[in-house]
């Protein structure tokens, strides 16, 4: 933990998927590529296993706000309601702490 | 969104395992019981592909430091550390707004 520690957001994302998962993986391939290149991007992590999880981290809300209403992503997102999801979660966080392990 | 939202908090681990995992489900099955039985815990979600995802909810911070410092967690961190991970990052993070979607 570090005293000069700036905070940050992060956009938790839990969902779980339909039967129909086609063409899924691709936007969501899609949708990493076009979040790494807006402003404000920090990073991403993703895992699936029953549930869905992805982790973005963003350097304001406003980042936030600006990926969520970017074009390719407002399509993505109506394609996921329609046809891949049926349940998601979104949980907008502001990180106060952080700390790390690395094997030595 | 609600105009009543109340803000609570979240942990999101994230981790990369080391090449012996001998004995890590059993104990990470164990810790989310544990987790369960803590005062002021309210839910847990876990995926894992390359990276392993685990984000818990809490009332307060009060409540994660208590369940950081809880004497079988300390143990289960020790043998993380020791035999099970390459690497872990820790956030500690306030929720500050959530959506939902349920397909209907």
């Amino acid at each position: 933990m570090c005293s000069e520690f700036r905070p940050y957001y992060s956009v938790i994302f839990t969902s779980i998927q339909t039967d129909n998962t086609e063409g899924y993986n691709e936007m969501a391939q899609q949708m990493e590529e076009f979040a790494k290149e807006q402003e404000g991007f920090l990073g991403i992590n993703s895992a699936r296993d029953t549930v869905g999880i992805t982790v973005s981290y963003w350097e304001s809300l406003e980042a936030i706000k600006n990926w969520k209403q970017q074009s390719d992503h407002l399509i993505a997102q109506q394609k996921g309601r329609k046809e891949w999801y049926r349940w998601y979660n979104v949980r907008i966080c502001k990180v106060e702490r952080e700390y790390e392990f690395n094997l030595s």
